[in-house]
């Protein structure tokens, strides 16, 4: 289905009132996912709004959360979620973070009691309007295999980072340390579609191509075996031992577990002013030098390569004119979320 | 080979006086290195030693150089290695973040005219006893391949993370962001040894199981493909384009380039203060909590699952009671390097 951007994001800021949440946060939450949309990662945009608000009409999320600095110093910032919608605290804490660097040079911004947050890219992003380099990362409950293990050992704990150029497009990296993240697996199940070996390993660690076994039965495969696990162990370490939150197995599930319940997740976030190091204009222009030098590399048959979070760039330029293309399992979960709102979608 | 630890040590600091060498920088190039080498990263200790000596001989590396900050504020600075030996600049820059961090919670420390600066993961555990979390990278020059390129795209642009624990090993991860470094691939070579399937493509990115290839007809593979290029583009946008230093192709080989010339390479490092955050003994019973929960998880048939770094430094345990047992290929690099230089490797 194809809809509008503007569309979309009424839909989404409706959904969120309709559940009694703060309208500032409800057009943040909408902001966030929707522009995830736009880039054409849509297992991680409006997708999951349903499931959000399941969570803020049990009470496990606020409707009116106020995230706040707990502890505070030069460079850095312990940021208390308050169990809000977790858009909400991460634009709090990624804005934390932007507003310190801007004179210390970088600042690091931890946030407990926080929730799923969606792409890990959209607050990365963030910095690139403020002429900055942004970071950020968060854990979740264990979904993924390490060698070696049988069954999920860390979370797919995601990890972005985001930097302005001149005249060619940002730069953008978004993933997951699995190989693929969850939601691309729970998009083939609900899609009856098979998925590319490599992806899962069943119960007893052997490869499985069934979509269905995950998460009750099958483990993500970790990026490029051992390094990805400790990748995802690193952003353990930052987003949740740092932070005081819920560590690994102590995360609940912000899709299966009982709804009333926060899920303490954590993250991080980080900023770096570029200015600190070097003017602007400078860095862009060599920005721009390192990206044509990828796009100007000998190919094997491929028209372009693609610098990191071109593509997604590429799409949010079609998306913005042309409207975004929804796919029937983002759109079955809008459908949803519509009825149990009382709304349409599309909305009319 | 076996040797000691003490022996290897005055052994490299012995031909680094022999070069011209300031005294406290031959120290800590023979601590970084030997370290290395106590951790079993024997790519990357003391068999390069020789051809950082060779650069020290030829003016490429100044005798006695001085690091020095160029530009700083209350939580980055911005360090010029002033083509001293990279283990000299590199130690210099993680002791400013580290200093700055103290106070300001995080610091991040960008380094110029620098060289090819060993094991990443040296410089990411000065932090562990300064109850700080650490972080290295570097760039390098371009050996690695992208998906649908053909030949090398990005350097294997190294990357470290370490942080304490209390009754357990710290933690450490050291990765190059292709599937192996390069120097696995060199050391396959010397030692006539075929490597896995999955480390190497040919010019034309087919794949290819010879060593002798690389690196001038071969290119190593991206860690788990697309995502792996994006990290290492990540770090040479924080190493390179931030700090001013050579970037991608404008790099020099430091083996292989006029040892006259300064590489150009460029570094980051950052150091995160705990104290910041949370109690030190708090951080540390989180850390040995989710070490244990590795520990614990169900295997295939592997007897440990290892936490990031914990093969490293039980290593370094062994290596420090029972002496190095050095593979022939660091042995013929030293050897060579003690006829240069006028020494008897073993020292008698």
């Amino acid at each position: 289905m194809n809809i509008s951007v503007t569309a979309l994001h009424r839909f989404c800021t409706d959904a969120l009132l309709n559940a009694g949440v703060d309208p500032a946060d409800a057009k943040t939450t909408a902001d966030v996912l929707v522009t995830t949309d736009t880039w054409g990662t849509f297992t991680h945009g409006t997708k999951a709004l349903r499931a959000y608000i399941r969570r803020v009409r049990c009470n496990g999320l606020k409707k009116c959360g106020t995230p706040r600095i707990v502890k505070e110093g030069p460079a850095f910032a312990l940021v208390d979620g308050d169990s809000s919608i977790a858009m909400v605290s991460s634009v709090f804490a990624m804005r934390t973070a932007i507003d310190k660097a801007r004179t210390a040079g970088i600042a690091f911004s931890g946030l407990r009691n926080n929730c799923h947050y969606g792409a890990a890219g959209y607050y990365a992003t963030m910095a690139i309007p403020e002429n900055m380099i942004g970071f950020s990362m968060a854990n979740d409950i264990p979904s993924v295999n390490a060698p070696g293990a049988k069954g999920s050992v860390m979370g797919s704990n995601p990890f972005a980072f985001a930097a302005p150029a001149g005249s060619e497009f940002p730069v953008m990296l978004d993933m997951a340390t699995s190989t693929v993240a969850g939601g691309k697996v729970f998009a083939a199940a609900t899609l009856g579609k098979p998925i590319p070996p490599g992806w899962l390993l069943d119960a007893e660690a052997n490869p499985t191509r069934d979509a269905t076994l995950f998460s009750h039965a099958a483990s993500l495969t970790a990026l490029g075996g051992y390094k990805g696990f400790c990748i995802a162990f690193m952003i353990e370490v930052l987003s949740a031992v740092l932070t005081g939150s819920a560590i690994s197995r102590e995360v609940l599930s912000w899709t299966f577990s009982e709804p009333s319940l926060p899920t303490g997740h954590g993250a991080a976030f980080m900023a770096i002013n570029i200015e600190s190091f070097l003017p602007i204009a400078n860095f862009k222009n060599r920005m721009d030098h390192l990206i044509a030098e990828i796009h100007s590399a000998p190919k094997t048959g491929a028209e372009t390569l693609f610098a990191p979070g071109e593509i997604e760039f590429r799409h949010r330029e079609k998306a913005l004119r042309d409207g975004i293309d929804l796919p029937d399992d983002v759109v079955m979960s809008l459908r949803a979320l519509a009825e149990e709102s009382g709304l349409k979608f599309p909305p009319q």
